[in-house]
């Protein structure tokens, strides 16, 4: 008889994960929130736990031809730092373990390492264990970050609600044209080595690819403004995918509005140049860590005086109907295209 | 002007990590203990966490020539379970990523992920997040585990004392000799696959390094006794090399009887078999997952009653002198072997 054979394609990051995890029972009466938000929650009485982990792998996650190892390591810490403050709680501690062929030096985890610490510095977080191992191919981080919130303080995706307001912060779409731009310099110099690149006032867009910041003024935005998002995750994997898992998660739909999408004025020159719609990269790029939330109709005024703060659109009760207005007035249906490290 | 280039292999594992983290300074009160010992810990008012990590790379730490995929999944949780009860602490979460090459299918990634479910059953631990990404080459596995303990009741490396018993449970090298008759038995295969593998009456060896346990039992009996270790950690890469470790950060040292080192009947046998001597591989031999321990003398009597405790010698005042009396009652220095997965 053969043995069923399913590709891991077929199922997706996502469903892989719930394929994997179904039979997982919570046992512990400390575990307060588990698999399937952007971090893990557990109670220690005064404070409450987050964690949060991610894996990031050469060739697939990032191409060292054009990421310095330093950012390497900033950016490894900032995305899971993103996490933290996507459930609504500060970072703490960051364990760090990395996997690394022979042709690593020391000197070359030093600059990668330099970049951890400095984003531990920034964010006054902890560096409190790892591991480290050669590998047979490439370079491999695993970074799991813990953060503290008051108790049942944490915010999840599945809590939107009708009526509730879309809101993201900063400017989505940057590092998607960051690395456009970086995938085509690499292209041109591979087929000429003699070209130099052309990164004049590309700055804007490669800082966000290539350094990414985590949303923690957001965070201390809405503290000090007394404002708990209804629902809240990082946009990592751009905004359609994001809005598509508060929805599912919430069983709600949305209404956004095209012209309400925050796009940088250099991340759209750069799109135009390229050839790209500015919307269609803020909604499938991902990378931007920036923070989606969503907040009572209530909170509005509050949230208008921020200009960090996009008021993008509204939650409906039509679960799963994501909508976008063009600026033309027409309505689409917004499908996730995110980033998939399984797409072929 | 040429760029230093530093070997990692010159530095070795330990070394690497102490270069590599020696700027970093603990920045939250809440971080009690950080790098350096089998797990850190974080105080959270109530109870103290227990954070480790470890990470798993196919071709370095594991064959899936002969290693079942759910046996792995298994082993890579006790591995960092075992951490944690070298803390003196218990386990309570787990977060697992995988990152894996696309010659591996869902039923091949269930199979991993049953091991990781079966060994969370039995120790009662919640798996709480990871990540899941594609890989160039192999498979690669990072395992963060969280565990409690009750304040400042956590077990370091570095407090051993002068005159404290040195302990150690179970039996020891029998994983390394489980490794030496499947890495034989390979070979024979890959030279002739016609030759069935001959694994007759080789259960007990080949059963610790594929399906190992974490010694849950220790802890509990120590605290039922009421004895709390002056220092702990457990053996995944050799009594040497462990002893060293204790020694180093206490700054004592040690004199082991050969006589008193646990080895299993069916271990000793099958060493005899491949012309190895039994104490070399209880030294050098890795992945035991044992308790390693001292204890004041006035727990002796307590000890001594445990059937799974060997008492294997005790602490000197000699800093780094760690020395071993053979059987014949000549005394040598001991030096680690361990297992290193930046050695040659």
């Amino acid at each position: 008889m053969q043995q069923e054979r399913t590709e891991i394609q077929e199922l997706g990051e996502f469903g892989l994960i719930k394929h994997l995890t179904k039979n997982f029972e919570i046992q512990q009466a400390s575990t307060v929130l588990g698999i399937g938000d952007d971090a893990a929650v557990i109670d220690h009485f005064g404070k409450q736990t987050v964690v949060t982990t991610d894996l990031l792998v050469e060739g697939v996650h990032f191409d060292l031809m054009y990421t310095p190892l330093k950012h390497l390591g900033y950016k490894s810490v900032i995305a899971n730092l993103s996490d933290v403050f996507a459930m609504n709680a500060t970072p703490t501690q960051i364990t760090v373990s990395v996997a690394f062929s022979n042709r690593f030096s020391v000197e070359a985890l030093t600059e990668f390492y330099d970049g951890v610490y400095a984003a531990c510095e920034k964010y006054g977080v902890d560096l409190i264990g790892g591991d480290t191992s050669t590998s047979q191919k490439g370079f491999l981080i695993s970074v799991t970050a813990l953060g503290e919130v008051a108790p049942n303080q944490f915010v999840k995706r599945s809590t939107a609600k009708e009526g509730d307001l879309v809101c993201v912060s900063g400017y989505l779409g940057a590092a998607f044209l960051g690395l456009t731009l970086l995938e085509r310099e690499k292209k041109i110099y591979l087929e000429n080595p003699a070209i130099q690149p052309d990164l004049e006032q590309q700055d804007y867009i490669v800082g966000k690819l290539l350094k990414p910041e985590a949303r923690q003024d957001i965070i201390q935005y809405l503290e000090a403004q007394k404002i708990v998002p209804t629902a809240m995750q990082d946009v990592s994997d751009g905004l359609s995918s994001e809005l598509l898992h508060i929805c599912q998660q919430s069983e709600v739909g949305c209404v956004i509005h095209e012209d309400k999408i925050p796009v940088h004025d250099d991340a759209r020159k750069a799109a135009f140049k390229f050839g790209l719609d500015p919307t269609v990269c803020a909604l499938n790029g991902g990378e931007d860590y920036e923070l989606l939330f969503t907040i009572s109709q209530s909170d509005y005024e509050k949230i208008v005086l921020n200009e960090e703060i996009s008021v993008i659109g509204y939650i409906t009760n039509q679960p799963e109907k994501l909508q976008l207005v063009t600026r033309g007035g027409n309505t689409h249906a917004i499908t996730a295209q995110g980033w998939n490290s399984f797409a072929k």
